[in-house]
């Protein structure tokens, strides 16, 4: 068994959404294909993978050192001892004569890689991704998992009624629990948003988002202005890497915290629980495994969480896409975040999946079974129909 | 005054060298020139900047973000009240719609690009930039900086005496202070191989670098085996982001020891400062600006550290390169690196400094002043010179 070719591809994600910081028109995505020889249902077997919304396309790392170092590596250093394909082993070859530190935008490189060996590995066993995990986890596989709506942005002149739309339509989706943007308006306006978005989902069920935005005093305004409106948590308050602003949040806000889609490694995650001050029992960590180095590297950060006395059903996963399901299912995570109908094709979940009472199950197909999404199965044609024969 | 073009060119940096960490051979730099209408002695300036050693080229960033954004950008929005380029607005620029969090890369980025600026902002005003520095920073600028050369590999089968006979070159040289590579060998090997390098450069001017490779055991079994070697400093020992071994270090070891060139915003430099347990009259700081969104963010982190009651005094930049040096004179920092010989022609400073009692003077020429750097002026005519009439 061997790679036989790695072809790459950058795609939009581009969308009209704003957050606190930034706005996503230029976004951009890298895709690849890792094609094997293994051959499964007469067809070699092809890896997928992407990387996550928020964060460009890594062409350049991708090309320049990742896919080179996998390509000119001897075949039997990537394989277990099973005969397949090992991301691991396949980790250690791609951050071959990197230097430590600096984790970001290679985290990205490496997790789109990482996507897609896992896929072709579970393919090459003709069983869904998280099956594997399960198995490997030595524990029986959740069969659905939470997931909530990400969204409710800023409607300049409608902000109101174009919120109250948006959360609509998520509950006729099936989610139950959604999620707004905060921090690009006044308190007091955010708190009339607020207000507004808990009429349509109820007490209990909103989360708010201020993407890194705060600094200390406004973050603790907002905590001391939203206690009334139980939340269901309070998300990335203030930059990722002060965590001194988020361990003065959660000892001065009794309710759930989120924060971790802007660290991308387990030396970061493992700074968060250290000096963060966040509650094993309370908060939740949202670490996003195709921003931070792949499926590989998660493993080191759930130890990490291990270590910390954190159950890994506190971890609800940044970015909305199928591999984190997977991750969700077969390794018992909290849950997965969800962007209905955004960050297409590679934000959501295969085709037939329903969300039911904020719950969706888990996709039958090989590895990750994005197939099934026809969207992303014709992205895949258009970046690689010239070069693999696609279905 | 406008930008006219940007071009950006990757130029191999590679060396045969190898740390405790990864080994150089393939390592790759970016280099930029930015060319702008302001007419100087009859001719256009053109900024130049390149990043530093260690971390690779940052063209993918360069080409699909920062500079389309720089050529994009209404040039109004580039010039301050002077009417000249404005790196701190250019870097404004650059950091559009870029999530907070994730420094390592972009980061490097940034710095290219920062660095050009600073040295066609100084050729503008047709001086030095470290004179520029220390005016802005209403201080006389030190006409000499401090220096040490970092090498100190191993040489496999010759170890003892291919150490010795590397750091006498550094002797001759002019240099006091050498440092030395351990990690990639036993501690008692090391330990040899201190004991040689003492030999050569006698006690009190021998640093030693780890390159983060060592475990919190391992980086307290050294600093156990030499403490009684009365070394200038100890240099990261553990991973760059793991504070709690750096503060478990500075607990046990009581002399100097050294850290951050694997740090890259403010942001993790702050982190360091809050959890590491550095000592501000006892350790050093060695934030690289090339690697670390350039000297526009080196003010911030220089603000971070007067924050925690440090003095620049303690800062000694990592890389070897002329910009630190203009930082050094203009800024008061303590010092920098130097590279004698290798990571050229981007390594070292002008061809005209000589090194004197581990002392180098500063260049007379405008901006970063490079261009006398013969390997340099090649390098650029050889990258650029179809695009730019370059002498």
């Amino acid at each position: 068994m061997r790679i036989t070719a790695i072809y790459d591809s950058v795609e939009s994600i581009a969308s009209d959404i704003q957050n606190a910081y930034i706005n996503f028109s230029q976004m951009t995505c890298s895709v690849v294909a890792v094609v094997t020889d293994q051959i499964v249902d007469g067809r070699p077997v092809v890896g997928f993978g992407f990387n996550s919304n928020g964060r460009y396309n890594a062409s350049g790392i991708l090309k320049d050192r990742l896919i080179p170092r996998l390509l000119e590596a001897n075949p039997d250093d990537l394989i277990d001892s099973e005969g397949f394909l090992d991301p691991h082993l396949a980790w250690d070859v791609m951050m071959q004569n990197e230097k430590p530190g600096g984790h970001g935008e290679r985290s990205v490189a490496v997790g789109v890689l990482d996507m897609a060996l896992w896929d072709a590995r579970a393919k090459m066993q003709n069983r869904p991704l998280y099956q594997l995990l399960a198995e490997r986890a030595q524990r029986t596989p959740d069969d659905q998992v939470w997931v909530y709506a990400a969204g409710g942005y800023y409607y300049p002149g409608k902000d109101i009624v174009g919120l109250q739309d948006e959360f609509r339509q998520y509950l006729d989706l099936g989610y139950t629990v959604c999620k707004m943007k905060i921090g690009a308006a006044s308190l007091g306006h955010d708190c009339d948003r607020i207000e507004a978005a808990l009429q349509i989902v109820g007490e209990g069920n909103l989360c708010v988002d201020a993407n890194g935005r705060f600094d200390r005093e406004t973050a603790l305004a907002y905590a001391d202005a939203i206690q009334q409106y139980n939340l269901f948590w309070y998300e990335e308050a203030g930059d990722p890497l002060d965590f001194d602003i988020q361990a003065a949040l959660t000892d001065a806000y009794a309710l759930p915290t989120a924060t971790g889609e802007n660290l991308f490694s387990h030396q970061d995650a493992r700074n968060l629980l250290r000096y963060g001050g966040m509650r094993s029992e309370v908060d939740y960590l949202q670490f996003d495994c195709a921003l931070s180095y792949g499926l590989v590297e998660y493993y080191r950060t759930l130890d990490v969480l291990a270590d910390y006395g954190w159950s890994p059903r506190r971890v609800v996963p940044h970015g909305g896409h199928q591999m984190s399901l997977h991750l969700a299912a077969g390794l018992g995570l909290g849950g997965n975040e969800s962007y209905p109908g955004v960050f297409q094709p590679f934000g959501g979940f295969s085709d037939e999946l329903t969300i039911e009472a904020s719950y969706v199950g888990l996709p039958n197909s090989p590895g990750l079974g994005l197939e099934n999404k026809a969207n992303y199965r014709k992205m895949l044609k258009d970046a690689f129909g010239d070069r693999l024969a696609l279905a």
